[in-house]
């Protein structure tokens, strides 16, 4: 598939790319905030789009609120260490990184549960007559699988359709239109503001899965008018693993917003311990049974960073694609053309925060990570061929980015035929 | 109400109830076990029954897995910390204060979450012709809510009965009963062996709620036969702020049981990304988004407590039972007969591990129990007039109970008519 005579890795190129990346990081306006993370010596950390790094401010507020809170107040912390408004506080810092108003954000609960809550609220805000569920057809399977089930328990039928193709398939009978901003897999940036005007037209509600892009670039719900959204905290948020997940419900929808799972919680006044369900107002309606209150508060601590000199969504977004493209160079540069196949589009407007790259012929993604893994380029993969780079402007330097692809050189140089690729110590991966 | 010729507080039988305390802290075999937990100076903590206290192992633990496992393994704790493994794994333990079988229970989730998922897998394992969900008329109000959502969404009839009517309620159309195993208000504890027994010879399946039981007793889940279980893990599991929950699924329904919230982690092969959902066996078919990984662990780490020398589940009960007469003792050695009506049977058989008290005529619970607070005697409450007395038998003691007995009558004193309580320090209650 590629011409060998191309295929050797021209070490003079390495240290120009060397070189313009200690260029590069020197003059980031961010390089300062990859200090207020936790890094590994030696580790070059790309699975930032799977969990994100450590913020260095969350083992001392954790064990703050461990001892103290938890240890000494105990149950008064639920006042006075304000543990019970947390869901909408975090949730307001979240709908600053998202673009939404305050009040419409409320942090609980995991993805998937919150992509059944804004399905069905969804549906019902639709109203009876329409009965088509339209899904991003590549969805992060738990989208599409709890799609199913809300489809199910609420009478209406279940439509994949291509994301690009959602604005022309939403139609009279669509309640509403279910989107992975961001592909999971190949990190296509879809079209949010047309899509979300497209099923407007069509009389529906765009809901839109935020987890592979809030945090890694603007997202813009109030400005373009989104009606319902989700999205995880620990990815390009950092908020730890399995940090709770958030619901976006818009202002003008939350009167009417209502929940299939509502917790106590989620009640207008939940300590009169009444036997009808009343919803309270605003983003506390999405809220179900008692927060995971370590994991909430450490997210909450882990959000500080977005608070340092210089961190605003412009400057995270223009590194990102900085990055990106610089990557993609790097990869060419000490790649042969065509050996990794480029999944993610070139074009920034498609382009989220990860690059993916299709495993040469006749190796696999897990077997690549893996060896990539031992020279310390930490990466993810999805089976059976993608390998996914994930950019964290706020710590990833572009000398990772130019490290991670001579890695990938090396691991990757014997399979597509060479000797070795830009080093030749550590783990190879041969064609099978 | 109450004679006043009888109210006075006689100071010597409070000095024997003291020394009686002593002796039966001294002769009890769980008194080391109180030492595996933090404490406040001068704080009597009987509020356990809402937050569990502080066990020491949590702190350390909780913050090796925040810098070693998040900090520094990143990604791969995933598999070599054991997180994906922990929602069953930890499940596993808690099976063993439950009495429930290995492999069918999973940690996930808040307890409305997991109500919503017992109810309608429940009603979808008792099949069409079952259109009644029975629900404990004086339950915690969330199982309630969340019943009437699952009820709407799965065409059923939701029917309040009163738990002790709830055997006999169950008929041919009942698809299940959802049942507090204790009574969050008043401390009565369920009949589980004969309502499950009544409710399986209507041909209807029990699903209990085991908030305010596991941990405090034997539960028996595997032994009575239960169908379905959920419970918190924050209270007398002192998992932490807002630790989840967890599903019980008995053996002989996993197969059939067919989740509403079928979300990836639940998936027979979840990182196998595929489109179509098929559900993992065993436990693990209960779960849906990624598990809230901190608050997990610091569950995991606060059930060590119970691998401790002389833990078991009969001398819990049998102290539990010790500690909640002696307080009764206590409360109507230094109380009028009748100043504050019992409202937890006296019956053992009949009775959980709190003891809930009504507020003398003219006072109400908060303004009680907040000078109770004043005082060093920490306790919840229940709105309009009900004062909730949790005991922990892994950590609270008899002088906690006696001086429990002697705060509330310094309290409410001025409210029945007297001077003053047992010391007349600190804050009281007059009535209003």
């Amino acid at each position: 598939m590629s011409d060998l005579s191309e295929r050797r890795v021209e070490a003079p190129a390495r240290a120009a790319l060397r070189a313009e990346a200690a260029r590069r990081d020197a003059a980031d306006p961010l390089a300062p905030v990859r200090e207020l993370f936790a890094h590994v010596d030696g580790e070059v950390y790309l699975d930032g789009n799977s969990l994100g790094a450590l913020p260095k401010a969350v083992p001392e507020r954790l064990a703050s609120v461990v001892a103290h809170e938890w240890g000494r107040l105990r149950i008064r912390s639920w006042t006075e260490s304000g543990w019970w408004q947390a869901p909408e506080r975090v949730g307001d810092r979240i709908a600053r990184i998202t673009g939404a108003e305050p009040g419409s954000t409320v942090v609980s609960d995991s993805t998937s549960v919150n992509v059944f809550k804004a399905l069905v609220g969804g549906v019902r805000l639709a109203g009876p007559e329409r009965d088509e569920i339209l899904v991003d057809a590549e969805t992060f399977p738990t989208d599409g699988y709890i799609a199913a089930s809300a489809a199910r328990m609420t009478d209406r039928r279940l439509v994949p359709v291509p994301a690009a193709e959602i604005a022309s398939a939403a139609g009279p009978r669509t309640a509403l239109a279910l989107v992975n901003h961001v592909d999971y897999r190949s990190g296509e940036l879809r079209d949010l503001p047309g899509t979300t005007a497209a099923v407007h037209a069509a009389g529906a509600l765009a809901v839109w899965d935020l987890c592979h892009s809030a945090g890694a670039l603007p997202v813009g719900l109030a400005e373009h008018g989104v009606d319902l959204a989700v999205g995880c905290t620990y990815k390009y948020l950092n908020g730890g693993p399995g940090s709770p997940a958030y619901l976006y419900v818009a202002p003008r929808h939350q009167e009417r917003f209502d929940s299939p799972l509502p917790g106590w919680n989620g009640h207008r006044d939940p300590f009169a311990m009444e036997s009808g369900y009343a919803p309270a107002e605003g983003a506390a309606r999405g809220r179900v049974g008692t927060p995971e209150i370590l994991s909430l508060l450490a997210l909450e601590a882990a959000l500080d960073v977005w608070d340092a000199d210089g961190v605003d969504l412009a400057a995270v977004r223009a590194k990102s694609l900085e990055l990106t493209d610089f990557f993609l160079r790097c990869v060419e540069s000490v790649l042969p053309a065509g050996a990794c196949e480029v999944l993610t589009p070139r074009r920034h407007e498609r382009r989220g925060s990860q690059i993916a790259l299709r495993c040469p012929p006749g190796t696999d993604a897990r077997t690549v990570a893996e060896a990539l893994a031992v020279r310390g380029t930490v990466i993810d993969h999805r089976p059976p061929d993608v390998l996914r780079f994930g950019f964290t402007p706020l710590y990833t330097s572009f000398a990772d980015a130019e490290r991670a692809a001579a890695d990938l050189a090396a691991v990757v140089g014997p399979a597509i035929g060479g000797e070795d690729g830009a080093e030749a110590d550590g783990p190879q991966v041969e064609a099978v």
